[in-house]
């Protein structure tokens, strides 16, 4: 199993070198998130999640949670970390002080989220749901409920979850059947199944708060007839204690191809009491306010993923001996090579590098945006703020989720034989994985709210203020020495990014189908570009900091030869997507539905 | 679970009108194989596979093999069909008459090898190593090891294995510590540990004959001091009857990401009686002369994986009704428009489509390949079928096993949550495929083989005849009118991919590190415009269908939109990976062992 190791150095890099959280967190009046805080938190989050969090990863895959008779039970050693976590505190990092949360940046918080997601992606989910939950009924909910559910909620002896998904819809939740009846005393009863419920029931808290989606009687049909409830598995008086079960049960569970030792559970609402929260029939509006934070959470995965399974291949890479070096032998005393020195072998191990750091870099950087729309007083940042990050995520969750899965593909190749074997620990990353690529809104549901939503939706008004930064940062910058390489491909691409964006935007004029048919593609596109920009940042850094004396030369050094590494072999992977979209539609709608087979 | 349709109408396509399977059969003398006793074998085929080899592929998954002292027991169901398969005939079809084959052609073989390896991977195993074994002591055995060996290995009621990984080898296999040593009556006694090896151990069959590379005492190190043996699970005398159990154990199997209904065996041999097979310390030469054929093996399970994961994904996006098309409502009568009518899903849809069609082309022609290698009486026409073979082995391999990859997660994608759950079967081909990246050698290893030893190793004259069959082709399809949008491209990739490879030449001459650096973008590159041959060669043959009034409209002109969706869509990957070949290996090797982590 590859024994997880939480990159401190470089996560405080891209917290406080690159994106300055110091100044960052003063200006949002954070005063707590002091720098010697910062790294204290960040090192008792690393001991955390080396030592309780990622030993119980392989059991907890190995295991997987069982069901009987609507009880869930979590594998070996669960229940105990999370009652560890509970009691360090973890839970109330950033939440509010008012109750009972520490009030910390959600930003620290994200970074500490990545290293939970590395050790044990099963494990964060749990708290990660909570989350969701918590946002829902801070900003939506009564102060009566927020008396009810808030205290337990951020301190973590109860745990939330989202309840979208139903038998027959999942994208479309429109269409959703389950339905919510007034009673007499306000409340509401819920009648109906939802599934893919991540952490839907399990044994690891007192209680767990639902937060369900279903249609009042009378409501509009479709995603405007969609009104937002809290559900408890049992039932709270008004002050929070409390009382009997509710009705809503666990039918079963699934089996999965990965995040075994997460419960994914079918909910039976059976009459069950709910709360309605936010006004009726803007159940939907109430979710999207979140859904940013939730697929950079996400985002977060397929990063996190990237850096666990390179840390394995890594170690392998440099301790396996087969073969000897093409340009002369490099390891005389040994019968072999340590397979590091082969070109190809780097290939892997530097792609994932290079999508973990930079993803690092991508998420922090949205992390610090999501920090600004919560803390922020002054409207116009704010606006900017929210403009960078809704074009930002989608290309985010996507990209990082599908290179993250990539790159735990090529954290097996290089292991070869010994990545296939549970063992090891390889193969679990990508079972895990691939899960990310699908929640919250799949990769193709990511490139149609980036092309058709965001960007076309705005007429490209949407893509100017983060558009505007890099064209700012790439003018300044190529007057330090040593960073036109990095700068120039870019100011290449970021001009075809603006000429590919028209020409989609005029086809769609003549057929909408355009837009579906270019949106993986330009998501792509657009995260290789992205990904590109945030490294040519990191690479102004560390000449900067080489040419302050820094002490650290080695770390500087490898962070621009990774740079150059990402920009001249990973980013150039945009031209086959560019060449793609050029094509247009008409190849992918010309074949009758009857037609696919014979 | 996906129920899987052998696609007999595509399979008779690519043999019969892409690849003139009779004049191929009749010119090399396999009179035997008429059209109709072709679609006959190909028709039982379909029935066998789909009736009894696909049902228990999901339970084969789920219940995976177990180790009980030594013995191994398959999943339910395995012991029974492998009975059928024996009694069907099946493993005798291509092999000689002589030893109780049908002298079929292999290439018939090959795509009854698709059908089993699409309808259940694990199982298809079995009598695929039984291949590589039967074949090894064919070629080299005496005629004494042929009489022992080879009928119960022909009737399939013995199974065969390759054992080469040791611990602490896989691909330098010069590394090996199993000895050999000679005994008084001229046979050997063999100690050492072999992993990895394939039903190694296991219920289906009376005794399993294992073909071991060991190393005699005395032998140069390294490559040319390994030897070849068969060692059989039980002892045999010269007239091919049993005898008592050999010191042959199998000590654990292993658990794996995929592919459980085939034991992956830890096999030990202790002073295990072993017949040397071939000349001392040739036996790496001896195994390289199969390499090509199982190669192409895996390669089949690559575009088979395409063609399982797109029956399964085809059939749900039909079904699955989920919001309304962009372009106009579909279904009126439905609550949402299947999901097929999106174009992303298409897309996914499109590229497991051309992949798997695209793939069995090329497989359905190196096939034939091996059937002039096997009974062609004309050394030129073999000389020039083998530098073909030799050529496009490991780009149908590493290319297919990739590309394969990829379609099932695409297959899961287009299931959405539903394609994580096991329940649906498509996240099983996404596990069961990834080995087929790894074993016979890993997508590295083939990258190498194909630009290092092959290419450069021949200063491109292996590339010459195959080169020179497109340049003709292009030529002469040029003349058929609608056929200059498949060929144009092609024409411009195929000049391109000349100059690359001078290019890498020309580099590698100042650094041999620049060959590695290129070798796994080359191969992807080679692989995607080799595919794009195979699928104007098909366009081609449907034009030409069309043309003379072919009944089966519609399968031709799907059969030339799909080629068109390949060439517009997929092809331009190309584009990606030259432009990464291009930036050449410094990005790749500059970064110290030390500082890709701190």
């Amino acid at each position: 199993m590859p024994e997880y190791k939480a990159p401190l150095r470089d996560m405080k890099f891209v917290m406080q070198e690159l994106l300055d959280s110091e100044t960052h967190y003063q200006k949002l009046g954070y005063e707590d998130a002091t720098p010697d805080m910062v790294d204290a938190i960040l090192g008792e989050a690393a001991k955390f999640t080396e030592q309780v969090i990622a030993p119980i990863n392989q059991i907890g895959d190995e295991q997987g949670c069982t069901w009987t008779d609507g009880n869930v039970t979590t594998p070996d050693g669960f229940k105990d970390a999370y009652q560890q976590y509970v009691e360090g505190g973890w839970p109330t990092l950033s939440q509010g002080v008012e109750f009972g949360g520490q009030g910390l940046p959600h930003s620290l918080n994200t970074t500490i989220g990545e290293m939970m997601s590395a050790a044990n992606h099963s494990f964060a989910m749990y708290p990660g749901l909570s989350h969701g939950a918590l946002a829902t009924i801070e900003a939506h909910g009564t102060d009566e409920q927020k008396t009810m559910f808030m205290p337990k909620l951020v301190e973590g002896t109860w745990t939330g979850t989202m309840c979208l998904t139903e038998p027959h819809c999942g994208t479309d939740l429109g269409m959703l059947r389950t339905k919510a009846e007034l009673n007499d005393d306000g409340s509401y009863s819920l009648t109906g199944t939802k599934i893919f419920i991540s952490a839907g029931e399990h044994d690891l808290s007192d209680n767990i708060v639902h937060i369900v989606i279903a249609r009042i009687p009378g409501s509009p049909e479709g995603s405007k007839g969609i009104s937002l409830f809290i559900v408890p598995k049992f039932n709270v008086n008004s002050d929070g204690s409390v009382t009997d079960k509710n009705a809503v049960t666990c039918g079963s569970i699934e089996h999965k191809m990965g995040i075994n030792a997460n419960a994914t559970c079918v909910i039976n609402f059976d009459g069950a009491k709910g709360y309605l929260i936010g006004s009726i029939n803007k159940g939907l509006n109430c979710m999207f306010t979140f859904m940013n934070a939730a697929r950079l959470g996400v985002a977060n995965e397929g990063a996190a993923a990237a850096e666990a399974s390179f840390q394995g291949a890594l170690a392998y890479a440099k301790d396996r001996l087969q073969m000897r070096s093409i340009s002369g032998v490099k390891n005389p005393d040994g019968p072999a090579d340590p397979i590091i020195v082969h070109p190809d072998v780097r290939r892997m191990l530097l792609t994932q590098k290079s999508i973990a750091e930079g993803g690092r870099a991508l998420i922090g950087y949205l992390a610090q945006l999501v920090d600004i729309d919560h803390a922020s007083q002054n409207p116009e940042e704010k606006a900017i703020s929210n403009a960078k990050l809704a074009l930002l995520t989608p290309i985010a969750k996507a990209f990082l989720t599908e290179t993250g899965l990539e790159c735990t593909s090529h954290g097996i190749q290089v292991l070869g034989g010994h990545g296939f074997i549970k063992e090891w620990g390889m193969e679990q990353l990508m079972r895990d994985t691939k899960i990310s690529c699908l929640y919250e809104g799949t990769t193709g549901i990511q490139a149609l709210d980036l092309l058709a939503r965001k960007i076309l939706g705005s007429k490209g008004e949407i893509l100017k203020p983060f558009a505007g930064e890099v064209a700012e940062f790439c003018q300044t910058a190529l007057a330090t020495e040593g960073m036109e390489e990095f700068i120039k491909p870019i100011m290449g691409y970021a001009g075809q990014w603006q000429d590919i964006t028209q020409s989609i935007g005029a086809k769609a004029m003549q057929d909408p189908d355009e837009v579906g048919a270019a949106s993986v593609d330009y998501l792509m596109y657009a995260g290789y570009i992205t990904l590109a920009y945030f490294w040519a940042k990191m690479a102004k850094v560390s000449i900067d900091a080489l040419n302050n004396g820094a002490e650290d030369k080695d770390f500087y050094e490898a962070k621009i030869k990774t740079a150059r590494f990402y920009i001249q072999r990973i980013l150039p992977r945009a031209n086959g997507h560019a060449a793609c979209i050029e094509q247009g539609a008409k190849s992918m709608m010309e074949l009758d539905e009857e037609h696919f087979s014979f």
